[in-house]
């Protein structure tokens, strides 16, 4: 089972639509937060790092969400991130989103991301690529023993 | 098979990401606005007024993409619109993002909104309620006989 | 002279654009951002209270700002709140963003916003009203004794 | 007296915050999307070329704007470009945001944008660097005959 990294944040008023409620597109954007925090709080790599002195970047390939229940302005919620399997070059994140007080599910999403390489001088300019060792190996200590390996990706 | 509404963009600057591809987040967004154009010019009923007049909301209940091609600033876009199945309140919607020109597709998306009041007052404030008839009417009429009835939704 | 309200965030890769710096109009999200954490943190009256419990609302009638040193992904900046001059409608809010580390200035802005009804029902539903007194004592008491009255107001 | 170019766009539900009008950093967007369309139908550069090919770039050194009626969802807006004055490096644009249908000025802005080089080979990265002969040529002649000189400008 994978460990959970939590990402925080409240509602601002920018996040919310005329129906008064967060516009569900921001939720991605805050998923790809909880990850940016996820990879300077608990990877040991930070994004910033990644991006521009490695030129290593972890497009979307695939996302999706379940919204369960509206979040307001002023709400301050929890950003769950979890690792469900970690593959030669995706890693599959999953999300849940909660009030940080009391509990409740607002969402749950994941989303499949692949390492490709940002330089384009490399044969993997945005091209799938290994996930670099010293990364996997943190991320597969993180999403720990029920991950699957490697080799049983599809 | 249900007919097709076509929204049409070309990608700016402030869409993409420092990887220079559009933030995956905008997707969702595009998808939104491309379901407003349907509202507006497909189903006679300004997404505007529906909001505005007849205090009816679609929040997304579920949404997923899968991004096939990156896409660049400049390109120009259409957003293909479907409806995949018409519930009692649910509409599932069906997107397909191409390149205008050259038909590559660059993302695959659904997303399931559901009809509610926007009424502080109603019993269905934010809550589901059945799609207004001459809405469903009109959607049903788009989506063409391959739709499923409400009878069959679960 | 006004005292100061801090507002920290770190920088996010959908921030940024292209050039890999801050997309200039998030600043104007920024702004908005410490604002609202003025209002939870310093006023007493939660943002999200004043708007939906209260119907008060502030939109903005004149803003700039200059930018004086790109912000890049992961860089923890703060952003100073200020008021320079409090109406018996408008705020004059004055704004500075500075790296949190190194004290360097990015960015000066100004917001003069407007109290607004938000309630269809009042005389001044989005015109401007005398901003409430408890609101008004705060943000005196906050601005000092250097802020211009109301009755110097053009 | 400056040509005028005229972008459109219509208000999207997306836009707009829980007080039912345009969220005003949203502007700023607009701005810099009319600014894009003026290069791509007017300049004879489409941005993207410029950016990607040539690695010029244009950061804001300063932006205002002043707003005078509210947009609501729905709405078919006209957002004119205008050019005040070209110097070395830098543009300034003026901008006025009317409804389509009316003439009703929503919004007056202006921006100034300098021109940087991209390139992180170049003495010029990030710095400001003179304005492409081609460019300024073509910004000159629709800046028409009112617009001051470089060496007029401070």
């Amino acid at each position: 089972m994978s460990q959970v990294h939590v990402y925080r944040l409240r509602v601002k008023f920018g996040d919310c639509d005329p129906a008064g409620i967060v516009y569900y597109p921001k939720f991605f954007d805050w998923f790809h937060q909880a990850m940016e925090s996820w990879f300077d709080n608990v990877l040991g790599a930070p994004y910033a790092t990644v991006i521009w002195d490695r030129k290593i970047g972890f497009p979307a390939a695939h996302t999706q969400a379940d919204f369960q229940a509206p979040c307001n302005i002023g709400e301050d919620l929890a950003i769950e991130v979890r690792v469900d399997r970690v593959g030669r070059s995706a890693v599959h994140l999953a999300f849940r989103v909660r009030s940080d007080v009391g509990d409740v599910t607002k969402a749950l999403g994941s989303t499949v991301v692949v390492t490709v390489s940002l330089d384009p001088e490399s044969d993997y300019h945005m091209r799938p690529m290994a996930l670099p060792e010293d990364l996997a190996t943190r991320i597969r200590s993180f999403a720990g023993g029920d991950t699957k390996t490697p080799a049983e990706e599809a």
